[in-house]
Protein backbone atom coordinates (compact mmCIF):
# COMPACT_ATOMS: atom_id res chain seq x y z
CA UNK A 1 0.00 0.00 0.00
CA UNK A 2 1.02 3.36 -0.84
CA UNK A 3 2.77 5.68 1.73
CA UNK A 4 0.94 9.24 3.11
CA UNK A 5 2.55 11.94 2.75
CA UNK A 6 5.34 13.15 5.46
CA UNK A 7 5.17 16.50 4.88
CA UNK A 8 1.11 16.52 5.04
CA UNK A 9 1.35 14.43 8.23
CA UNK A 10 3.88 16.69 10.16
CA UNK A 11 1.70 19.63 8.72
CA UNK A 12 -1.18 18.56 10.22
CA UNK A 13 0.49 17.57 13.62
CA UNK A 14 1.76 21.10 13.62
CA UNK A 15 -1.69 21.99 13.26
CA UNK A 16 -3.41 20.04 16.04
CA UNK A 17 0.31 21.08 18.58
CA UNK A 18 -1.19 24.95 17.88
CA UNK A 19 -4.97 23.76 18.87
CA UNK A 20 -4.13 22.21 21.91
CA UNK A 21 -2.24 23.71 24.84
CA UNK A 22 0.08 26.68 24.49
CA UNK A 23 -1.73 27.76 21.47
CA UNK A 24 1.38 30.47 20.36
CA UNK A 25 4.36 28.38 20.19
CA UNK A 26 8.19 29.70 19.26
CA UNK A 27 9.89 27.65 15.72
CA UNK A 28 12.42 26.03 18.56
CA UNK A 29 8.89 24.95 20.77
CA UNK A 30 7.01 23.72 17.48
CA UNK A 31 10.21 22.02 16.34
CA UNK A 32 10.84 20.08 19.34
CA UNK A 33 7.50 19.25 20.30
CA UNK A 34 7.45 17.62 16.98
CA UNK A 35 11.13 15.96 17.01
CA UNK A 36 11.45 17.76 14.16
CA UNK A 37 15.05 20.05 13.02
CA UNK A 38 14.21 23.94 13.07
CA UNK A 39 14.95 23.47 9.22
CA UNK A 40 12.43 20.80 8.47
CA UNK A 41 9.52 22.80 11.00
CA UNK A 42 10.56 26.53 9.16
CA UNK A 43 9.80 25.20 6.16
CA UNK A 44 6.53 23.49 6.82
CA UNK A 45 5.25 26.65 9.09
CA UNK A 46 6.44 29.06 6.51
CA UNK A 47 3.81 27.29 3.64
CA UNK A 48 1.36 26.69 6.02
CA UNK A 49 1.64 30.31 6.97
CA UNK A 50 1.27 31.27 3.08
CA UNK A 51 -2.02 29.22 2.80
CA UNK A 52 -3.38 31.15 5.57
CA UNK A 53 -3.55 28.06 7.75
CA UNK A 54 -1.19 29.74 10.13
CA UNK A 55 -0.37 32.79 11.78
CA UNK A 56 2.71 34.82 13.05
CA UNK A 57 2.22 37.37 15.87
CA UNK A 58 4.65 40.08 14.47
CA UNK A 59 5.74 41.35 17.99
CA UNK A 60 6.75 37.86 19.05
CA UNK A 61 7.30 35.69 16.52
CA UNK A 62 5.03 33.17 17.83
CA UNK A 63 2.67 31.12 15.37
CA UNK A 64 -1.06 30.33 16.19
CA UNK A 65 -3.71 28.87 13.92
CA UNK A 66 -5.04 30.87 10.98
CA UNK A 67 -7.91 32.33 9.55
CA UNK A 68 -8.32 30.13 6.52
CA UNK A 69 -9.16 27.07 9.16
CA UNK A 70 -12.67 29.30 10.16
CA UNK A 71 -13.38 29.91 6.62
CA UNK A 72 -12.62 25.78 5.57
CA UNK A 73 -14.60 24.48 8.86
CA UNK A 74 -17.55 26.95 7.76
CA UNK A 75 -17.17 25.39 4.61
CA UNK A 76 -17.52 22.08 6.02
CA UNK A 77 -20.82 22.69 8.13
CA UNK A 78 -22.35 24.10 4.91
CA UNK A 79 -21.70 21.01 2.95
CA UNK A 80 -22.49 18.53 5.48
CA UNK A 81 -26.24 16.79 5.33
CA UNK A 82 -27.00 16.01 9.10
CA UNK A 83 -26.35 19.66 10.23
CA UNK A 84 -29.00 20.72 7.28
CA UNK A 85 -31.44 18.11 7.81
CA UNK A 86 -31.07 18.86 11.29
CA UNK A 87 -31.41 22.66 11.51
CA UNK A 88 -34.82 23.26 11.70
CA UNK A 89 -36.20 19.86 14.16
CA UNK A 90 -33.27 21.35 16.52
CA UNK A 91 -35.27 24.66 16.69
CA UNK A 92 -38.31 23.57 17.13
CA UNK A 93 -36.42 21.18 20.07
CA UNK A 94 -35.35 23.99 21.43
CA UNK A 95 -38.14 26.01 21.72
CA UNK A 96 -40.16 23.35 23.11
CA UNK A 97 -38.03 21.95 25.72
CA UNK A 98 -36.82 25.13 26.81
CA UNK A 99 -32.99 24.05 26.59
CA UNK A 100 -29.91 24.16 25.01
CA UNK A 101 -29.50 21.48 21.64
CA UNK A 102 -26.66 19.88 20.94
CA UNK A 103 -25.95 17.83 16.99
CA UNK A 104 -22.53 15.75 17.74
CA UNK A 105 -20.36 13.50 15.44
CA UNK A 106 -17.73 11.07 16.37
CA UNK A 107 -14.21 12.76 15.42
CA UNK A 108 -11.32 10.80 16.67
CA UNK A 109 -12.06 10.11 20.20
CA UNK A 110 -14.69 11.93 21.26
CA UNK A 111 -17.85 14.33 20.29
CA UNK A 112 -17.89 17.22 17.47
CA UNK A 113 -20.29 19.53 18.05
CA UNK A 114 -21.98 20.07 14.95
CA UNK A 115 -24.58 22.21 15.84
CA UNK A 116 -25.79 24.32 18.68
CA UNK A 117 -28.99 26.06 19.11
CA UNK A 118 -29.06 28.34 22.16
CA UNK A 119 -31.53 27.72 24.92
CA UNK A 120 -34.38 30.17 24.53
CA UNK A 121 -34.03 33.29 26.71
CA UNK A 122 -32.29 36.33 27.08
CA UNK A 123 -29.00 34.58 28.65
CA UNK A 124 -25.84 34.87 27.36
CA UNK A 125 -24.37 31.68 26.00
CA UNK A 126 -21.17 30.73 24.26
CA UNK A 127 -21.78 29.06 20.63
CA UNK A 128 -20.09 25.47 20.77
CA UNK A 129 -20.26 24.43 17.36
CA UNK A 130 -16.65 23.21 17.05
CA UNK A 131 -16.26 21.71 20.12
CA UNK A 132 -15.69 18.47 21.37
CA UNK A 133 -17.00 16.44 24.10
CA UNK A 134 -15.99 13.45 25.90
CA UNK A 135 -17.66 9.99 24.26
CA UNK A 136 -17.56 8.06 28.08
CA UNK A 137 -19.53 10.76 30.25
CA UNK A 138 -21.85 12.64 27.99
CA UNK A 139 -24.88 12.02 26.60
CA UNK A 140 -24.58 12.86 22.93
CA UNK A 141 -20.99 10.19 23.51
CA UNK A 142 -22.88 7.23 25.09
CA UNK A 143 -25.61 7.20 22.39
CA UNK A 144 -22.27 6.81 19.67
CA UNK A 145 -20.56 4.66 21.59
CA UNK A 146 -23.83 2.16 22.31
CA UNK A 147 -25.01 2.32 18.35
CA UNK A 148 -21.49 3.28 16.38
CA UNK A 149 -19.45 0.10 16.72
CA UNK A 150 -16.34 2.97 15.84
CA UNK A 151 -17.64 4.93 18.27
CA UNK A 152 -17.46 2.14 21.11
CA UNK A 153 -13.98 0.88 19.99
CA UNK A 154 -12.63 4.93 20.79
CA UNK A 155 -14.45 4.90 24.12
CA UNK A 156 -12.96 1.57 25.33
CA UNK A 157 -9.84 1.73 24.27
CA UNK A 158 -9.38 5.78 25.52
CA UNK A 159 -9.15 7.29 29.34
CA UNK A 160 -12.25 7.51 30.91
CA UNK A 161 -11.74 10.67 33.08
CA UNK A 162 -13.32 11.44 36.43
CA UNK A 163 -15.24 14.66 35.68
CA UNK A 164 -17.16 14.49 38.77
CA UNK A 165 -17.69 12.00 41.15
CA UNK A 166 -20.58 10.68 39.89
CA UNK A 167 -18.78 10.00 36.24
CA UNK A 168 -18.83 6.12 35.43
CA UNK A 169 -14.62 5.46 35.08
CA UNK A 170 -14.88 1.65 34.90
CA UNK A 171 -15.17 -0.54 31.82
CA UNK A 172 -18.03 -2.39 33.30
CA UNK A 173 -19.86 0.20 34.24
CA UNK A 174 -19.47 1.32 31.40
CA UNK A 175 -20.60 -0.81 29.36
CA UNK A 176 -23.56 -1.32 31.78
CA UNK A 177 -24.46 2.36 30.37
CA UNK A 178 -24.32 0.96 27.00
CA UNK A 179 -26.63 -1.83 27.36
CA UNK A 180 -28.83 0.67 28.81
CA UNK A 181 -28.98 2.89 26.51
CA UNK A 182 -28.99 0.13 23.79
CA UNK A 183 -32.31 -1.21 25.31
CA UNK A 184 -34.05 2.08 25.15
CA UNK A 185 -33.15 3.67 22.53
CA UNK A 186 -31.31 6.87 24.25
CA UNK A 187 -28.73 7.85 26.89
CA UNK A 188 -28.04 10.20 29.75
CA UNK A 189 -25.56 12.35 31.47
CA UNK A 190 -26.86 13.26 35.07
CA UNK A 191 -23.78 15.57 36.45
CA UNK A 192 -21.61 13.06 35.10
CA UNK A 193 -18.69 15.72 33.26
CA UNK A 194 -20.56 19.22 34.29
CA UNK A 195 -21.62 19.59 37.59
CA UNK A 196 -25.21 20.87 37.84
CA UNK A 197 -25.77 19.74 34.64
CA UNK A 198 -27.67 16.93 32.87
CA UNK A 199 -28.00 16.18 29.67
CA UNK A 200 -30.11 13.21 27.08
CA UNK A 201 -29.51 12.38 23.49
CA UNK A 202 -30.91 9.82 21.27
CA UNK A 203 -29.11 8.40 17.67
CA UNK A 204 -29.81 9.72 14.59
CA UNK A 205 -29.35 7.25 11.75
CA UNK A 206 -29.19 7.14 7.58
CA UNK A 207 -30.61 5.54 5.10
CA UNK A 208 -28.24 2.65 5.54
CA UNK A 209 -29.36 2.72 8.96
CA UNK A 210 -25.97 3.52 10.44
CA UNK A 211 -25.79 5.93 13.25
CA UNK A 212 -24.33 9.14 11.78
CA UNK A 213 -24.82 11.41 14.78
CA UNK A 214 -26.15 11.90 17.65
CA UNK A 215 -28.93 15.06 19.10
CA UNK A 216 -29.87 15.81 22.71
CA UNK A 217 -30.95 19.15 25.30
CA UNK A 218 -28.90 20.30 28.20
CA UNK A 219 -29.48 22.23 30.79
CA UNK A 220 -29.63 22.46 34.28
CA UNK A 221 -29.92 19.23 36.45
CA UNK A 222 -32.89 21.11 38.72
CA UNK A 223 -34.91 21.94 34.85
CA UNK A 224 -33.99 18.48 33.03
CA UNK A 225 -34.31 15.60 35.93
CA UNK A 226 -37.20 14.84 37.86
CA UNK A 227 -36.97 12.29 41.33
CA UNK A 228 -33.64 11.24 40.18
CA UNK A 229 -34.39 10.46 36.15
CA UNK A 230 -34.71 12.87 33.08
CA UNK A 231 -38.12 14.16 32.45
CA UNK A 232 -39.89 11.55 30.00
CA UNK A 233 -41.41 14.65 28.31
CA UNK A 234 -37.70 16.03 27.52
CA UNK A 235 -36.88 11.99 26.65
CA UNK A 236 -39.40 11.76 24.53
CA UNK A 237 -39.28 15.21 22.60
CA UNK A 238 -35.38 14.60 22.21
CA UNK A 239 -36.75 10.88 20.63
CA UNK A 240 -39.12 12.80 18.17
CA UNK A 241 -36.57 14.86 16.85
CA UNK A 242 -33.74 12.66 16.24
CA UNK A 243 -36.69 10.38 14.78
CA UNK A 244 -37.51 13.14 11.84
CA UNK A 245 -33.45 14.20 11.07
CA UNK A 246 -33.22 10.57 10.38
CA UNK A 247 -36.70 9.85 8.52
CA UNK A 248 -34.70 13.58 6.40
CA UNK A 249 -31.90 11.73 5.86
CA UNK A 250 -33.75 8.58 4.17
CA UNK A 251 -33.94 6.51 6.91
CA UNK A 252 -36.88 3.92 7.53
CA UNK A 253 -39.69 4.45 9.47
CA UNK A 254 -39.56 0.76 11.21
CA UNK B 1 15.30 32.61 0.06
CA UNK B 2 14.17 28.96 0.53
CA UNK B 3 10.84 27.26 -1.42
CA UNK B 4 7.70 26.67 0.23
CA UNK B 5 7.07 22.75 0.16
CA UNK B 6 4.59 21.57 -3.02
CA UNK B 7 2.73 18.89 -1.27
CA UNK B 8 1.36 21.06 1.22
CA UNK B 9 0.38 24.05 -1.37
CA UNK B 10 -1.25 21.46 -3.53
CA UNK B 11 -3.01 20.01 -0.20
CA UNK B 12 -3.95 23.27 0.57
CA UNK B 13 -5.52 24.54 -3.00
CA UNK B 14 -7.46 21.44 -2.89
CA UNK B 15 -8.82 22.03 0.30
CA UNK B 16 -10.00 25.52 -1.07
CA UNK B 17 -11.30 23.79 -3.99
CA UNK B 18 -13.71 21.25 -1.88
CA UNK B 19 -14.65 24.72 0.10
CA UNK B 20 -16.22 26.42 -3.11
CA UNK B 21 -18.16 25.36 -6.63
CA UNK B 22 -19.81 21.80 -6.30
CA UNK B 23 -17.63 20.78 -2.89
CA UNK B 24 -17.96 16.85 -3.39
CA UNK B 25 -15.75 16.12 -6.01
CA UNK B 26 -14.29 12.49 -7.26
CA UNK B 27 -10.86 11.71 -7.67
CA UNK B 28 -10.63 12.82 -11.68
CA UNK B 29 -12.29 15.99 -10.91
CA UNK B 30 -10.02 16.96 -7.71
CA UNK B 31 -7.23 15.72 -10.35
CA UNK B 32 -8.19 17.53 -13.28
CA UNK B 33 -9.17 20.83 -11.36
CA UNK B 34 -5.44 21.32 -9.91
CA UNK B 35 -3.45 19.72 -12.81
CA UNK B 36 -2.16 17.00 -11.18
CA UNK B 37 -1.77 13.28 -12.50
CA UNK B 38 -4.25 10.85 -10.81
CA UNK B 39 -1.52 9.43 -8.25
CA UNK B 40 -0.31 12.51 -7.22
CA UNK B 41 -4.20 13.59 -6.52
CA UNK B 42 -4.33 10.40 -4.68
CA UNK B 43 -1.75 10.47 -2.12
CA UNK B 44 -2.65 13.76 -1.50
CA UNK B 45 -6.30 13.05 -1.27
CA UNK B 46 -5.41 10.08 0.93
CA UNK B 47 -3.42 11.47 3.35
CA UNK B 48 -5.50 14.29 4.15
CA UNK B 49 -8.31 11.80 4.22
CA UNK B 50 -6.05 9.89 7.33
CA UNK B 51 -5.60 13.23 9.29
CA UNK B 52 -9.41 14.05 9.08
CA UNK B 53 -8.85 17.51 6.71
CA UNK B 54 -11.07 15.24 4.12
CA UNK B 55 -13.79 12.50 4.54
CA UNK B 56 -15.05 10.42 1.36
CA UNK B 57 -18.40 9.22 1.24
CA UNK B 58 -18.64 5.39 0.72
CA UNK B 59 -21.48 5.33 -1.36
CA UNK B 60 -20.46 7.79 -4.20
CA UNK B 61 -16.56 7.83 -3.44
CA UNK B 62 -16.42 11.47 -3.58
CA UNK B 63 -14.57 13.79 -1.18
CA UNK B 64 -15.45 16.48 0.64
CA UNK B 65 -13.88 18.73 3.45
CA UNK B 66 -13.29 16.87 6.71
CA UNK B 67 -14.57 17.57 10.42
CA UNK B 68 -11.31 17.93 11.51
CA UNK B 69 -11.12 21.44 9.99
CA UNK B 70 -14.30 22.59 12.28
CA UNK B 71 -12.36 21.53 15.31
CA UNK B 72 -9.56 23.82 13.97
CA UNK B 73 -11.51 26.71 13.30
CA UNK B 74 -12.78 26.50 16.28
CA UNK B 75 -9.80 26.46 17.80
CA UNK B 76 -8.42 29.36 15.94
CA UNK B 77 -11.39 31.56 17.33
CA UNK B 78 -10.70 30.27 20.81
CA UNK B 79 -6.71 31.83 20.65
CA UNK B 80 -7.82 34.81 19.06
CA UNK B 81 -7.74 38.11 21.06
CA UNK B 82 -9.96 40.54 18.96
CA UNK B 83 -12.38 38.17 19.51
CA UNK B 84 -12.09 37.39 23.27
CA UNK B 85 -11.97 41.38 23.54
CA UNK B 86 -15.42 41.86 21.22
CA UNK B 87 -17.47 39.63 22.89
CA UNK B 88 -18.94 41.26 25.71
CA UNK B 89 -19.24 44.72 23.79
CA UNK B 90 -20.93 43.19 20.84
CA UNK B 91 -23.17 41.63 22.95
CA UNK B 92 -24.17 45.03 24.33
CA UNK B 93 -24.43 46.68 21.14
CA UNK B 94 -26.50 44.37 19.46
CA UNK B 95 -28.91 44.43 22.73
CA UNK B 96 -28.41 48.61 22.37
CA UNK B 97 -29.07 48.40 18.73
CA UNK B 98 -31.65 46.01 18.58
CA UNK B 99 -29.66 44.75 15.52
CA UNK B 100 -27.03 42.14 14.07
CA UNK B 101 -23.38 42.77 15.17
CA UNK B 102 -20.77 42.00 13.16
CA UNK B 103 -16.87 41.67 13.80
CA UNK B 104 -14.69 41.14 10.63
CA UNK B 105 -11.21 40.59 9.35
CA UNK B 106 -9.65 41.05 5.95
CA UNK B 107 -8.76 37.42 5.11
CA UNK B 108 -7.61 37.16 1.47
CA UNK B 109 -9.57 39.23 -0.63
CA UNK B 110 -12.42 39.63 1.67
CA UNK B 111 -14.03 40.07 5.05
CA UNK B 112 -13.93 36.89 6.83
CA UNK B 113 -16.65 37.01 9.77
CA UNK B 114 -15.17 36.08 13.57
CA UNK B 115 -17.98 36.89 14.96
CA UNK B 116 -22.10 37.50 15.40
CA UNK B 117 -24.23 38.40 17.76
CA UNK B 118 -27.94 37.46 16.52
CA UNK B 119 -30.72 39.94 16.44
CA UNK B 120 -32.10 40.32 19.94
CA UNK B 121 -35.69 38.80 18.82
CA UNK B 122 -36.68 35.77 18.27
CA UNK B 123 -36.47 35.34 14.85
CA UNK B 124 -34.61 32.33 12.61
CA UNK B 125 -31.27 33.61 12.15
CA UNK B 126 -28.26 31.94 10.60
CA UNK B 127 -24.77 31.90 12.54
CA UNK B 128 -22.21 33.69 10.24
CA UNK B 129 -19.49 32.87 11.60
CA UNK B 130 -16.44 31.52 9.24
CA UNK B 131 -18.40 33.39 6.52
CA UNK B 132 -16.79 35.74 3.83
CA UNK B 133 -18.16 39.42 2.59
CA UNK B 134 -17.08 41.38 0.27
CA UNK B 135 -14.33 44.19 0.19
CA UNK B 136 -16.08 46.74 -1.71
CA UNK B 137 -19.62 46.78 -0.96
CA UNK B 138 -19.64 46.44 2.60
CA UNK B 139 -19.75 48.24 5.91
CA UNK B 140 -16.82 46.09 7.32
CA UNK B 141 -15.18 46.28 4.25
CA UNK B 142 -15.27 49.68 3.20
CA UNK B 143 -13.68 50.84 7.01
CA UNK B 144 -11.14 47.84 6.24
CA UNK B 145 -10.40 49.35 3.22
CA UNK B 146 -10.05 52.61 4.22
CA UNK B 147 -7.67 52.16 6.82
CA UNK B 148 -5.66 48.73 6.18
CA UNK B 149 -3.61 49.66 2.95
CA UNK B 150 -2.93 45.51 2.67
CA UNK B 151 -7.09 45.81 2.39
CA UNK B 152 -7.00 48.64 -0.03
CA UNK B 153 -4.82 46.74 -2.15
CA UNK B 154 -6.96 43.60 -2.15
CA UNK B 155 -10.41 46.18 -3.04
CA UNK B 156 -8.51 47.92 -5.80
CA UNK B 157 -7.25 45.11 -7.05
CA UNK B 158 -9.81 42.57 -7.26
CA UNK B 159 -13.50 42.62 -8.90
CA UNK B 160 -15.83 44.87 -7.81
CA UNK B 161 -19.12 42.89 -9.22
CA UNK B 162 -22.44 44.70 -8.56
CA UNK B 163 -25.01 43.04 -6.59
CA UNK B 164 -27.67 45.54 -6.06
CA UNK B 165 -27.87 48.85 -8.35
CA UNK B 166 -26.60 50.91 -5.46
CA UNK B 167 -23.35 49.04 -5.57
CA UNK B 168 -20.00 51.16 -6.48
CA UNK B 169 -18.07 49.76 -8.65
CA UNK B 170 -15.28 52.16 -10.87
CA UNK B 171 -12.50 52.81 -9.27
CA UNK B 172 -13.10 56.54 -8.45
CA UNK B 173 -16.49 56.38 -6.86
CA UNK B 174 -14.54 53.57 -4.46
CA UNK B 175 -11.72 55.68 -3.61
CA UNK B 176 -14.62 58.55 -2.93
CA UNK B 177 -16.31 56.03 -0.93
CA UNK B 178 -13.23 55.44 1.51
CA UNK B 179 -12.29 59.55 1.74
CA UNK B 180 -15.71 60.02 3.06
CA UNK B 181 -15.13 56.64 5.36
CA UNK B 182 -11.70 57.69 6.80
CA UNK B 183 -12.92 61.40 6.99
CA UNK B 184 -15.85 60.03 9.07
CA UNK B 185 -14.23 57.32 10.92
CA UNK B 186 -17.14 54.93 9.72
CA UNK B 187 -18.77 53.53 6.51
CA UNK B 188 -22.12 52.68 5.53
CA UNK B 189 -23.74 49.76 3.14
CA UNK B 190 -27.26 50.73 1.93
CA UNK B 191 -28.19 48.62 -0.42
CA UNK B 192 -25.34 48.16 -1.99
CA UNK B 193 -24.87 44.58 -1.12
CA UNK B 194 -28.30 43.02 -0.62
CA UNK B 195 -31.47 44.67 -1.66
CA UNK B 196 -33.64 45.86 1.92
CA UNK B 197 -30.15 45.74 4.18
CA UNK B 198 -28.21 48.18 5.43
CA UNK B 199 -25.17 48.62 8.09
CA UNK B 200 -22.92 50.83 9.21
CA UNK B 201 -19.31 49.75 10.45
CA UNK B 202 -16.32 51.17 11.98
CA UNK B 203 -12.53 50.19 12.47
CA UNK B 204 -10.88 48.41 15.30
CA UNK B 205 -6.90 49.23 16.29
CA UNK B 206 -4.83 47.21 18.38
CA UNK B 207 -2.16 49.05 20.76
CA UNK B 208 0.00 49.42 17.25
CA UNK B 209 -2.86 51.64 16.26
CA UNK B 210 -2.96 48.98 13.56
CA UNK B 211 -5.91 48.56 11.91
CA UNK B 212 -7.13 44.67 12.90
CA UNK B 213 -10.84 44.30 12.43
CA UNK B 214 -13.69 46.16 12.28
CA UNK B 215 -17.15 45.85 13.90
CA UNK B 216 -20.77 46.76 12.54
CA UNK B 217 -24.37 46.30 12.63
CA UNK B 218 -26.69 45.29 9.80
CA UNK B 219 -30.70 45.50 9.66
CA UNK B 220 -33.37 46.48 7.19
CA UNK B 221 -32.96 49.49 5.56
CA UNK B 222 -36.42 50.95 7.29
CA UNK B 223 -35.32 50.55 10.90
CA UNK B 224 -31.08 51.81 9.84
CA UNK B 225 -31.19 54.64 8.10
CA UNK B 226 -33.66 57.61 8.30
CA UNK B 227 -34.18 60.23 5.19
CA UNK B 228 -31.00 58.83 3.17
CA UNK B 229 -28.77 58.42 5.77
CA UNK B 230 -27.97 55.95 8.43
CA UNK B 231 -29.71 56.73 12.22
CA UNK B 232 -27.18 58.47 13.77
CA UNK B 233 -27.76 57.14 17.02
CA UNK B 234 -26.46 53.77 15.23
CA UNK B 235 -23.97 55.20 14.36
CA UNK B 236 -22.76 56.62 17.32
CA UNK B 237 -22.95 53.46 18.92
CA UNK B 238 -20.81 51.40 16.20
CA UNK B 239 -18.14 53.64 17.20
CA UNK B 240 -18.17 53.34 20.49
CA UNK B 241 -18.45 49.56 20.66
CA UNK B 242 -15.66 49.78 18.34
CA UNK B 243 -13.42 52.37 20.52
CA UNK B 244 -13.97 49.90 23.51
CA UNK B 245 -12.45 47.08 21.86
CA UNK B 246 -9.56 48.99 20.61
CA UNK B 247 -8.91 50.06 24.47
CA UNK B 248 -9.27 46.72 25.47
CA UNK B 249 -6.58 45.72 22.87
CA UNK B 250 -4.44 48.58 24.02
CA UNK B 251 -5.11 51.19 21.42
CA UNK B 252 -4.39 54.59 23.19
CA UNK B 253 -7.26 56.69 23.61
CA UNK B 254 -6.15 60.18 21.11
Amino acid sequence: MARNIQSLERAAAMLRLLAGGERRLGLSEVASALGLAKGTAHGILRTLQAEGFVEQDPASGRYQLGAELLRLGNSYLDVHELRARALVWTDDLARSSGESVYVGVLHQQGVLIMHHVFRPDDSRQVLEVGAMQPLHSTALGKVLSAFDPVAHTEAVDGERTAFTPRTVTTAAGFEELLDLARARGWASDMEETWDGVASVAAPIFDRRRMPVGAVGVTGAVERVCKDGEVRSELVAAVRDCARSVSRDLGAGRF
